[in-house]
């Protein structure tokens, strides 16, 4: 989306900065997002949603329209409102890189900026960290199912609302999907887009053959067949006929999607059908109501699907719809801050992930310390923004995919498993000993 | 949101454009939009997102920046992206409007238009009113739970996307809510905006009593202090003190608010503390993980609480984050038409929805029916366009949120539980003789 202006945040927000700026605080506030737990759902999480941050960040002012119409609310002091005219972004930000898997506890941005700067983006900074993240997560799940069969986006119906379709398009994509449906993700971030036809198609001609003909002549290159819209086999086997009358024209039929009822014995049906009939290169691609689960269970039923149409249930992160995350003051004007209010105490300061593998590269651990201790292991926040500037380019939306594809297959298989994580099965970071004993110290001191 | 444009939209659509203009397929479609079942979570639901639907139908074009993308996917003949330079939506709309609740299988929205206008739209269509109405139909539970509390949401860091964050803002206002903490939502859509301070604004300061302080100076007209970053009771104890001291020279706390443990615990000591401290008029506002069950508990406990900030759960619809709905071709050039997938038949014809009440104006049950054949009662589906013209102004937003608040109040008490259905307990329309005639005879023919 273009950036969503700097009035998409809340109203707290506003009301802190007015507070600061009357107290003249203009100390360097260290602010990270992390997870406090994953749901049993999950095993692991995939960062994503950084990308859209930067450019939120970069682009961050207050228009002469948003100033007017915080005056008209008549909530704010006219010098505020002036001051605001200039703020810009100018702190510094590290985070995860896209495509990193992740654990709970675990900083997946550090913001480091003037308070009023850090403190103002954090509405929108979880808005998008938090849903690419969910969607990546979920979708990581799919790929993990499909054995490598390819999986597509077909979601956008039911994401909730167009950012949402658009950004699950994207963050399913860089956790391994083939490609979207949704021609707009397709234009704004490269994405390959799909797509076949819908049963209102076969609905409005007079016979489902008539139909599957004049798409077929409408879409030479692109002919993929929906065939359940009144029976799936009779469907099939009119694709055979069709494929025979077509094939002297030069027309090729590419493939049947079958989206209703038993997938896999349809799918074994119309394989049978169209192997039967001479077309055994005509695909098979499955959808309706698909996830994770029901997917390993068609591959584990030996259903012959070539594809999978995943919707609704990747983008809504349906079975784990939000994320217990938080965007927490950890230091402020130099010295460490921890919030301990019942079962959302925070672990105080400027921290640092490190990651332990062994000698095949294989994940073994991670480690959160503090950023001043380095450990052994690799590093994994990484500096983004200096100075409210971006050090270098940001990976391409290929590189954050083939690193998610990395990550994930060096996770070992207890953590690649989709059963949800039973007691004292889910992993969470180790938090090293000086950073707990900087907690102990300050909950001492209170 | 500024109307997403043409390519928010699922690339089937355009295939299927582009060879039902090769086909010179011209006739008119009827496509309803309907939810097959409810989830068991739902007794009703509220429609949302209607005038979203019309800004975007009304706004609908092909800008050169898309043809000329579409164009450089080479998917599409050069006459064909030519031709959609002149699309515009001509036809008509007839829909419940916002604020109606409704139950499985009655239409909410009907378009008749020229086919490729019809098709085009379904994507946009479902992913609009989908969402508000999931999240009108989740927050007037919160609504209902909360017996005349004010409710504010809170939901935007975790609502998914930009569009997701200002839409519920929208639906749970619709639905009841007194207003909202996202800024941008209250400028768009005239929402009352509320806001407090956060855990980071108390852990920036030295002490809590400072933070408290500084926060009451400089927002004197708004000063609602957060009392949980350390110690609930300990953190209203210094807003007595606090209160004490700034009374003299007229600067009042307005209230407190409790984000963190046993909420109803808390807010007993903490009304307690107030209450003894001579502060009676300071209210407690409880936040935190908050959906309607947590709200009647605290209800139910009796808890001294003002009001309540509810987020996550009400702007994903965390328990039911998708509805099972469709927007299906019912009828095309005057005959109707029936989709007979397994598991997801559709009723045929352009249909009606009857409301029918009792002699105190009570709900008593709905049928839907064909539209040619009229019943007794209310006709729900009222006639928002006509050949791409607003027939008149839009109800606002106010009356829509009059109408949900009417609609829910007549609902029979056993609709308002908060418990999911049982089997068997589930409200469905009565679906007419005629339009079970017409399908079994659909069915006969093919």
């Amino acid at each position: 989306m273009t950036p969503a202006g700097a009035l998409l945040t809340d109203l707290y927000e506003l009301t802190m900065l007015e507070a600061y700026r009357a107290e003249r605080m203009r100390g360097t506030a260290v602010f990270e997002m992390f997870v406090r737990a994953l749901p049993p759902q999950r095993r692991f999480l995939v960062a994503a949603g950084l990308a859209q941050v930067v450019d939120e960040l970069l682009a961050l002012r207050f228009t002469a329209g948003d100033l007017a119409w915080l005056a008209s609310t008549g909530r704010f002091r006219p010098d505020f409102l002036e001051w605001l005219q200039g703020f810009r972004f100018t702190g510094d930000v590290d985070a995860l890189p896209e495509g990193t898997v992740f654990f709970a506890d675990e900083p997946l941005l550090r913001v480091s900026a003037p308070i009023h700067e850090a403190q103002l983006v954090e509405s929108r900074v979880l808005n998008l960290l938090h849903y690419e993240t969910i969607v990546a997560s979920k979708a990581a799940r799919s790929v993990l199912a499909a054995c490598g069969k390819p999986l597509i986006d077909f979601g956008m119906r039911r994401a909730h609302g167009a950012e949402a379709a658009l950004l699950s398009a994207r963050a399913s994509y860089l956790a391994g999907f083939a490609g979207t449906a949704t021609v707009e993700a397709g234009r704004r971030y490269g994405i390959p887009v799909y797509g076949t036809m819908a049963h209102s198609y076969v609905q409005a001609h007079a016979t489902e053959t008539e139909a599957f003909e004049a798409f077929a002549r409408a879409q030479p290159r692109n002919a993929v067949l929906l065939i359940d819209t009144y029976d799936t086999e009779r469907g099939a086997r009119r694709v055979v006929e069709l494929a025979r009358r077509l094939a002297p024209e030069g027309l090729p039929i590419r493939g049947v999607r079958i989206d209703s009822g038993d997938l896999a014995e349809h799918a074994r049906r119309v394989r049978a059908i169209l192997d039967d009939g001479g077309f055994p290169a005509i695909t098979i691609f499955a959808s309706g109501n698909l996830d994770e689960h029901r997917i390993a269970d068609l591959a584990a039923a030996g259903a012959p699907i070539d594809g999978y149409g995943v919707g609704t249930r990747m983008n809504t992160s349906a079975d784990a719809p939000y994320l217990d995350c938080a965007y927490k003051l950890q230091e402020y004007d130099g010295l460490p801050r921890r919030k301990r209010s019942e079962g959302k105490a925070t672990w105080p300061g400027r921290k640092q992930v490190y990651r332990q593998r062994d000698a095949s590269g294989a994940w073994t651990g991670d480690v959160v310390t503090l950023a001043s201790q380095p450990l052994d292991g690799q590093p994994l926040l990484a500096p983004v923004l200096r100075n409210g500037r971006l050090l270098r380019a940001m990976p391409t939306l290929q590189d954050s995919r083939e690193r998610a594809s990395r990550e994930i297959a060096a996770l070992p298989p207890a953590l690649r498993r989709l059963e949800p994580a039973g007691p004292g099965e889910a992993v969470a970071a180790r938090i090293a000993e000086p950073l707990r004993a900087l907690a102990a110290e300050l909950d001492a001191s209170a």
